[in-house]
Formats: structure tokens, sequence, C-alpha cells
């Protein structure tokens, strides 16, 4: 591992998104920032566009590690000047950090996907209560109601039981919303619920697509009709289902990176705050 | 400000919620653990049962600060070694610190003051999407169904525009919780929404009982019945509505200061996680 | 609390006194800090014309805190590459920080102003003792004897017991220098001493005017003829005393901002040690 | 992954060794450290038998990364308080930790069991001239002679050109030591070249045996008798070859925490400076 | 340079004054804290009889270093846990440390010393304005009058013209007081200059006596009777005067040593604010 | 000490070699490093031809200090932004290091001194087993082979036996290489072993020439025919012998700073790595 050009007194953007495998690209980034500061960088920007350690941001049990704290850390010491990510699973890991960090969404690009699929009389279903406030903001743009998945963890893994659906979706177009999915156990759950409570069709749009080995499987077998997923995981290490479709954040990123470059304001992209403008 | 007593080796507890005023609680904190470590205390433990800042905890706008964050730097620079704390806004909020947070919950307290009332029938709502997750706690206790108030932000103030109810209210008693209540107009707003839905009686949980000055009128002139609140705010500036009924988490704080200065664990007590226990 | 334009890149300097209110002020000033370099400023130069923390400076009794070196530990975790203020407690304050602290003096102004005057025969008479030095700088450029009022402190509050005035003041116009005045209680005391002492006429001149309540009437009613103060607060919360004239140092910060953005010496502007040049 | 054991003011020992896989173990052992320190822990201790990242020592081509300080950063960002290891691969790693590193040998127990197979007429071989310092100490020990092969690498990659042999071996029982070793191709070179150079036998003794997954084949085929090599290295993903035989430093790394935990002495089980004693 | 002792666990006390020589007696400090610290010491408190770069400790010329706070950087950087000083030259140093810092004085043993000399009718001289405050202690603690030097700096050097004395001295013994002296030229000066104005006997009791090689000469040919100076500096590589007596410290540095040890207040020994106790 | 030019905003390059003597430089640099940085200069770098604390750079007994490490902090506590040196004793000392340090090496420099000597039959003799590598890259460029000097140290001080030479050596003309000399007991004691091992010349070819007061006499009296030595320490307190001869590393720094400045690959300079080229 070593940087092939001079880098004496540029700016660095080293762009590696943390799976797959997690720990080994994430290893690799912190040496390849610690190579560019030693090689008198002037500075270096991390761009992960899935920062896979988001999960672990509390102690929600006691004696268990804030992951997502410790790799701050260990960026911060090997020398990143700046982070620019994409939907972080909550927005208080920016706080983890001392350096900026430009926390981008995928979201309008969700939605001008799902816009362009001309489903009619829709509503935005929340995987889950934590994601309640980003659904309220698909359905602003989308001009549609919301409801939520009541969930509820009942062990210590990733799996957890769905309870049912708060509001209305018989006779909707559902779409459900979240900010990533691995084993979609949870997705497929929400999805036959949603058609047994009267839902007519059932869609799906999430930002990171992790994918475990036995997704492909299961969303192939499930009521969801079709999967959108940006690309910000590449390297997924088997095929996906062919109900997903993935849509590009390649631009956004770019974008992000030249008015940074610029001096320009990046709010501008990743500010969808107001569904009227 | 000096400190009377040698405390020189010894392990100092400084207890001290951050309002009101919040800036001179705060920066009074900060020079009360300076003076203790540089008087040669062997550990400082800060106990602050209501942290103001804890709204401040995420980059939800362009520009501005992460005040919480600020303030952990702030107290790590002081020189704490702990700190002991009450439901926090975001439990992600412990990552902003290096040092060890015990995040107690007054849930099981709050609980336990609504099982006395001997409530039937109810529903438990929570105030706001974010938090849904604890409310979900709050009801499986009580063997009740949830409900969540589906707001909307609309201006960059504290008010929110409530647009509706998720999930099933009609004939029931509806119990609100949030973690923190200011002005008490979302509590009141969701009051009569619920009462409009068919509620049969409204009543409400929380926390942190900040109030504003206008709180308390606005609490008489509303359709919530009682509103239970726990004294980690003891100092307010105005006389609280009669409708407020304050709980202590007095023996909570002193269990925990117990447990850690004997070396037990102080998990089991802020713990709530399975119902079923 | 938001920055309204853009800053990416940009050099910021914020402008803020640390009173009334101190801490707001102080607190303030850091989520300022913190936002503008979680937005990517270039730099962040904080302006703090009077420093408030500054007189907490030292450990002069048992168990209290070096508030000074908190406060300047706050301001370098928020962020700041550089302070500017005026007339620093102590100058050993410039220790406390890491980053560059440019230490205005606002003496050279007030020698003009007391120029202006056409003061005659006059004594510098310097407040404390802990000023003597910079009363000397006062005599040397107005090219006046000096005096030290020899001022005990008797009790652990602002107020002392002025004992006497070493030197000779008798058919002199007295002058009182001092870097800033609360109560005015020292400052009218060591006024009737030097009027019974023989001096003529008693004047005073000070850096920054903090007044508290009871200052103006106090002034109203003693022996001094005019009290020469700059304008590094301004936001006093009750009305000065009329024989108060403010001078302005607006110029001074003006132009140190204006060099250290070209990269010019500062250390001329500052300088006055030499009264000869 | 979480603490199921109460550790609020207890010293802990976390024992883990950094491969296979070694990206994996160490942000494990980071998540650990990050666990116990939140969770308390009076200090933690974080025992490494191999630390694989020391190979990355030194900057010794443009633009690469210092992977061991790197390493030691996230260590001590996570909260280390003390580092236990084996034969580090250069001594200076222990200067890329501020906190104590003890970093035991397990020569004399290599030693000890050379001395256990009764070789006669040995010569201590070196395989590569920066153990040679190390090699001297073998060979002081067991009252031999050194030899030194004298290696150049001819790429970037970890195969490297044996040259020859310096000092004379003709007619002795030939033991080659070293560090660590991976695909063997030095070792299996070394002993060839000192088969051709007229000794009887080759032997060698290293401490850390990673052996990459062709190592066992090559050994098997190769002119080494016996390859003695410790177990600081358990979780090899392939059967190893039947010429490796291991010796333990378990009853080392529980002698030194047994002393670092009762704050006796370390340096008497680490030394083996003197070879008199 | 090597620590004989088994030190793990224990709290170690390294006594080194920073003369003569200086900068090798720092770095000497330095390497055995650095060293104490790796073999595993508890607590590491460096007991600084005479802190020699405290006259370092403010920016009083444009582009000057505070050198005391770049020592304070370095003691912490190399591990420190707390220092023990005596009469440090501005009691502000204190705040260039994070860590708990004991100023303790020589005051009290010096005034002692003083009034076992039988001397009447004293007046005590502040050598200079900065040390007014202080030579008010000594002036409380003895019933006398106060007196200072009016001296003005004329050069960038340690030299420095005396201009005149503030205060009454006609028919007095003058007892000179300060903290430190170097070459005693403004001593003698202010000495000559005392007894022309009318002292009748001059004295003086200084805390550090630094002393450059021709200080015993001038000492020997001026007008200062006797100079009382502690032993904070033993280690002078020439004869001192036959002028000047010491007197220890070492009872006092004892005490404080072993109150730290035992967790006893070390205030009590230090504290002389009040002269009536 | 005092910087007398304006310093605001521009790339300050401080050059300084850490001895005659070591402390007093070393401390010297640390204070001008803060001058710079308090003086707002834009970067600081040091530039060290020898650093002369690199030999103390592990714990190689027990409770000894990692001086060069300390070393490295207390530069890096003082502000400098990257650090220029030559032929650091280990190249892990860079890890010591945060900010880059560009390692130059001398190597080319004397080869091609040692060329021009026009030496027949040579063969390079590491002085020392620790050496070995970079006697290789002489013998590579030189196209001579290698014999290594196998050397016990049989006390804590510098002074070494010496055991014997690995390698053929008889009938050529020997080059000692190493990177520095003090006493030169080991490089004369080298010599003599060389000579009488049959090698008909001995030279010397060393980056830096510490030399102590009795080198002179020794070297003068020794097999050395000459001893070529770089001016990274041009302050000796005594002559030198008349063997020894300079070659001045001044064009390296020069460019070094130049390509530095310009943000130009400085590697290009200070790579040797292939003999090749």
């Amino acid at each position: 591992m070593r940087i092939l050009e001079n880098v004496r007194g540029r700016d660095a953007y080293i762009i590696q998104t943390t799976v797959f495998p997690a720990n080994d690209s994430f290893m690799e980034l912190l040496f390849y920032v610690d190579a560019l500061k030693r090689a008198s960088a002037a500075s270096v920007t991390a761009v992960i566009p899935y920062f896979s350690y988001a999960k672990g941001d509390k102690k929600d049990e006691p004696r268990v590690s804030i992951r997502a704290r410790v790799c701050a850390n260990c960026l911060e010491a090997a020398g990143i000047d700046r982070v620019i990510t994409v939907d972080l699973h909550a927005p208080q890991i920016q706080g983890f950090f001392s350096k900026p960090v430009d926390n981008l969404t995928a979201g309008p690009i969700l939605v001008d996907r799902l816009r362009r699929e001309g489903l009619r009389d829709i509503v935005i279903v929340s995987a889950d209560a934590g994601f309640a406030k980003d659904a309220r903001r698909f359905a602003s743009y989308l001009g549609a109601p919301v409801a939520i998945a009541d969930k509820r963890r009942v062990a210590h893994d990733d799996s957890a039981e769905v309870l049912g659906i708060l509001g209305d979706v018989a006779g909707k177009v559902a779409v459900i919303v979240d900010d990533f999915a691995i084993s979609c156990k949870t997705l497929v759950g929400n999805a036959g619920h949603l058609r047994a409570m009267g839902a007519t069709e059932v869609y799906a749009a999430i930002t990171h697509g992790v994918f475990s080995v036995d997704a492909a499987q299961r969303l192939d077998d499930s009521a969801i009709k079709k999967l959108f997923v940006t690309d910000t995981i590449e390297t997924h290490p088997v095929a996906l289902s062919k109900r997903v479709e993935t849509v590009s954040v390649a631009e956004l990123l770019g974008e992000a990176i030249r008015r940074i470059h610029r001096g320009e304001s990046v709010s501008r992209i990743f500010d969808w705050r107001d569904p009227r403008v």
C-alpha cells in the first residue's frame, strides 16, 4: 500500500466505503490517511459513502462499545480533516467527530426515482419509529400520508418482531422507507403485514443496501414489488435480487467534492428540509 | 467560589442541574470541576440530572453548532472523570464524551407512579416519533398499546404543528409520554387532538419539566388532567401548574452514586429493557 | 443560533465581549466558534475586547478554580485559531492559550486623551501595586512621576482597604490608572486619599469599565473629576455616571484585524514599550 | 459484543492476538477496550502476544503509512492503559505508545527448548542483519558463535533474495533464529544455503509463526529438520508442517500479568541481557 | 540514566531543581518522568524547588516565547501528575499546567529568620513593583510599613535602572524582599539608594539565590549587611558571598510531600495569607 | 531570544542541530518554535541535521526513558508542523512524530566522495549489525561485498567489545560505514581488527561526526587512513583529527527545503533504495 503520486501541499479526497469487508476497508482507510498526512498532503477528506459502524452509536445495553465514536477517534488520530458521508444512521454521529462532517442525504434522489415510477395514491411507511422523521420528509415531498411500523426488538441480534402498523394503509400503494437493510427480514415482514392490512402494492426505498447472503432469496419470495437502493455499497459478495434497482449517488458525491474544493456551500445539496422548495 | 473542605485523594461527586439559569449553572460546574482537580481530588463525577444542551445534538441545519458536543468537550477539558445523568434527549450523546456516562432512566419511576394512579384501558402516546422507542417501553411495562403523534416541525423554533395521531385511541385513557417539556404547546396540542379522536381522558408523564413562564397557564387551560414530572429540575423561576405532580429521582441518583462508589453494577438500575423482569 | 452565510474556506472573525451577561456571552461565543469550524471556516479568530474571566488567573487561595485557564481550554476545544483582546488583567494569561493571542493595549489611546485634556503638573497614580509597571508606562509617555496606592485586601471579596499612597502627590493633579473598575470603591477611596494628601485634582483612566449598578452614584459623589474609559464594554445594563467619558478602541481593533488578515505585524500597534519613539 | 460481568473499578486484561484475521481481531480489540472503559473499568491492559502491524514501523519508501503508529494511536484513543506483547519486530515500537509497553521476549523459552534438544557444535544464524543483535543473545546463552545471512530485498513484497552467509558454518549444526516467519521462503532458502556451505544439520527457532497457506509444504520439502515456534498465534487457518514444534508462552504471559497486578518487577522475566546470570 | 528500583504501582516524587545547569537539569527531569511512567509508576510528582523558566511567563515583547508554558507542556507530555514548587515568579504560572500545582511559599520561613535577627524599626522594601503584594505580606507579619523601589527597565536584558524609592525609609532598617536574585545589581543599587535616603542599615531576604559568577564580589562591596536566601538552589558553581546566609526549605518540602502522600491538606502550610494567624 | 522580523502568515524553517551543547540547543529550538507559532507563523519546519536524542529510541533495559519520543512530544507540543533531518539512528523514529518527518540520507553524498577517492577492490564493513542494511546499500552502489563487525555490548555505556568480523576482508581495502561516531573507540577497534585479518587499508565514512574530546588523538593513532564525515555537526568544541575530511550536506538540505516549499516530491532526493538507478 503506497501512494504513487506526489501529494505534498495537495488537498486529498479518499473515497472508501466501509464494506465488504468492513474492518479491512476501515483499516486500509486509516493507513491511507496516515500515508497522505506523512506525505505532507495539505488536507485529507475521507469520503465514506456508507459508514458501517454507524449502528454502534450508543450504549443501549450495559458494557457495550460505542463503535462509531471509536472509529471517529481512529480517523481523527490518523489525521483526517473532514468527512463526507451519506445518510448516517443517526445525525448525532456528526458530533462524534471534532472535524467537519458533511452528512449528505440520498433522500431527494430516491424521491425523484419514486416519482418517475408513476405510483398513485401512495402512503410512506417508516420501517422503524426511529426513521419516522425522515419518512415524514419523503411524505412531504411526495404529498403522501405517513404510517409507522411499530417494531419491538425481542433479542440482542438484528432480528426484530414486527407488532403492527400505526396509520392507515388500506387501498394504498405502500412505500417502505429506511436508511439501510441487511437481512431484509424486517422489510419483508413489514411488506407482508402491509398487504394483510389492505395495501394494494408494496415498494421500498433505502439508502444503504448492505444485503446479507440470504437477502436475495428473501426478497424474491416477498411481497415487495421493487426495492430502490443507492450504490453507496458496490462490492457485494453475492448477486442482488432482481427486484433491487440501483440509483446512483455518484453525482451527489462529485458535486459535494467540487463545492468543498471551491469553497462553495454544500448545504444547498444536502438540505431537503423544506418540501415546498 | 471555593471548596471549603480538603478533597485531596477523595472521589468527588458534584450535583448540578443545568437550569435555571442554564449558562451560569454550566460555567459554575466547569469552575468547580477545575477547582476540585487542582485541589488533587482523586476523581470528579459530574451528576447532571438535566443536561440542558442535549437538544443541540446534531447539525440538522447548515452552519449550526453541535452544542452538546461543545459542552462535553468543556467538561472533559475541565477534568471530569465520569458523568451521571438522566434520560438524555438522544442516547448518542453518551458518545460525545470520552469518559464513561451513566445515562439513568426515570422511566420505571414514572411507570410506577402511573400504576399507582389506577388507570384502566390506557394507550401510551409518544409525543414525537423520535420518542417512540421509549414509548414502546412504557407500553410494554404497562401492558398497553402504543400510538404516535405525527408531528411536523414547520419553523426553526421550538413550536411545531401537530398533524395527527397514528394508532387507535378512541375510548381509551391516553397517556402522553416524552423526555421533556418547555412551553407545553405540543403536549397541550396533542391532548386536544386525542380528545377530539375519542380519548376519554388524557394524562402525561415526562422526565424533565423545564417549563417556560407561560406553561402553567397553558396546562391549566388544557385537556390534560395530570402531568407527572420528575424533580430533575428544581429551581423553576415561576410556580408550576397545579396539574403538575412531581415524583422524585433522588433515590435513583443516590443509589447510582452508592453503586459507583462501591464498584457495583449500575446497569441493574438503569436497565428497564426487558419488561418481563 | 445559525450562521446565515457560507463560510467554507473563509477566515472568520467573531467579535464578542464577555459581559453583560458574562456566561451567556461566553457560551454563545463557544457555540459560534463550533458552528464556524463545523461549517469548514478556514480559521476562526475570537475578538474579545474584554475577557471577563481574566481576574481568575491564579490559585491565590486553596481549592479555587483558575477560571481564565478553564475558559481558554473551552475556546480551544471549540476550535479557535487565534484570540485578539485588550489589556488582559495579567499578561501571563496569554500563556493559558496554546494558540496565538494578540493582547492589544488601550494605553496609548488613553494617554492621547489625557494629553488633549491639557492637564499640568500631573502625577500618575497606580491604583494597585500589581498595575505599577503599566502606570510607569503612562508616566513615561506623559513625562510625569509615579505614585502607588498601597492597597491591602482584607476580605475574600472585591472590596479592599486602602492603606496609603507611596510617593509624592501634594500640589499635583493626580491621574489614577488601572485596567478595570467594577464597583469603583477602590478608585473613589484612592481619590479621597489623594485629595487629603494635597492633590489639587483627581482624574482617572481605565481600560475596562465593567461598572456595577451602584458605581454611577459612587462616582457622582466622589473626588474624581473625570473618568476616562474605553468602549471595550458597550452593553451596560444601567446608565453610566456623567463623569465618565468614553474613548473608542474600535479603530485599534479594526487595525489589528486588518493587519492580521494581510499578514502584517501587529506588534507595531500594541507595542508602546519605548516611550521615546 | 458485550461484556457480561460488572467491571466497575476492576483492572481488566484483554488477551487478543492480532491474527487470523488481523483487521477483525484488531477492531474487536478496540471495541472491547472502549466497552471496558465506558463500563468504568479502573484500567485496561491489552495483552497482544503477536502485534501483527509491527512490520509497518517506518517510512522506508515514500508515501507509505507507519501502520504500527496508527494502531498505537487507535489503541490509546480507545483507552488502553498498558500493553503487554512479545518480541516486537523493532523495540522502537514501544516508543509509538505513550502508555507503558512491556515487551516480553520468548528468547529464553526457545533457548531452553534448544538446550533440551541436546545439539552439539552449533552456530546461531541470524536470518537477517536486522535480527543480529538478538541472534548474539541466543549465541551467548548457548555458548555458540554467530553467523549472519546477508539478505538483500529485491522487490517491494515479502520475498527476498538471499546473497550469502557471513561467518563460518562448515561442519556445524546451524540454528537459524528470527522473530517471525510467514511464507518461510527466506528460512528455507537460508537452510539450503547453509547445507551447501557445509552445515551438517539445520534447525530454526522463531517467536511468531504466522505461516501462510503454502508454508507447510515448503517446510516439509526443506533442509530444515525442526522449526521451534511459540504459540503467540494459535488460530492458524491451515494445519502446520509436522516439522514445526510449538513451545508455549502461556506461563510467561501469566507470570507477567501476575507481576503487573501485584506491582512487582516485570523486567526480571523479560530481561535476558546478561547471559552470565 | 536508569531507575534502579522497581516502581510499578508506586507514587514517585522526583526532586530536581532546574539550575545549574538549567537545560540539562530540565531535560534530565523530563527523561526521568518518562522512565517512571513507562515503568508503570502509579503517579509522578515533580518537586521543583526553583522553576527557572518562570520568568518567561508572558509575551512582553513581540515574537518571544512563553518559555514557562513550553516547559509546562513538556512536563505534561512527559507524564507528570503533579508539581510541587516554591514561590513561582508569577502565581499565574500554575495556570500553565493542567495538572495540580502546589506553589509553596518560603515567606514564613524568611519572616521567621528575620524575627530571630532582632531588628527594630524596620521597613519592608519591595525590590520591584511586581513583588509589592508579597512585600505587603512580609510587612503585615512583621508589623512594618512598606516601601517600593520604582524600577524602570531600560534595556532588553536583566539589568535595570533604579529610579527611586516610593515610601518613607529615613532612620529605618530597610529589608529588601524579592523572589529571586541573579547578578544582584538591582539589589545592590537599591541598597545604595536606601542608604542615601537615610536608611540606617540594609538587609535583604529572597527565596531563590540564583547568583551569577560576579554576584559574590558585588555583594561584598555593597551596602547590604546580610542577605537571607533559601536553599532551593544548592548547586552553585561558585562560592557565595559571606554576607549570604542560607535558610532551609527542606522541612517545608518534606511536609508537603508527606501531606500529599497522606491525602491531607497542603494549603495549611503554603497559606500565609492571613497575618493575624 | 526574540524573532526580529514579522513572520505572520509565513512558512518558517528553523535550522538547528542538537549539539554542542545538546540540551541547550534543543531547548532553544523549542522556544523558537513557540515564539514563531505565537507570532502567527503559518507553519514551522524544524530542520535538525543531527537529532542527538535518536539513540534513546527504545527501552532496551528496564526503567529507562525513550528519550527520542520525549523530544518528539516536546517538539510537537511546542508546535512544529514538520521535521527535516538526516540519517536517523533508527528509521522507526519517524513514527515517534505525528507530524511528517523527511528523513534525508547522506549516503549518496558519501558514496560519491568514496568514488572520487578512486579506491579499488574494496569491501564495505558495517560497524554494527544494526547498520548492516545500510551497509548493504553502500555496497550495492559501489559494487562491493559486505562484511559485518560482530559487536557485543559488554557494559551500559557506549564502549563495546569487538568480537570479530563476519565476512571476507583479506587483501581488500576496507571501508567501515556507520551513522555516527563519538569516541571512535569502536571504529578504531574495528580498523585494527580489519588490518589484523589482512585488509590492506582501512577507510571510514559516517554521517554524524559527534566526536568527543579524545577522539582526535585516537584517530591519529589508529589504522584508519581517512574518515569521511558530513557537516551535520559544525560546532565541535575541539579541533578534529587531520584524518577527518568533511563533505557537506548543505545542498541536500537546501534542495529539500526548496522542494517542500514548492510542493515538489522530496522522496526523489532521499530515496537511494534502488542501486541500479
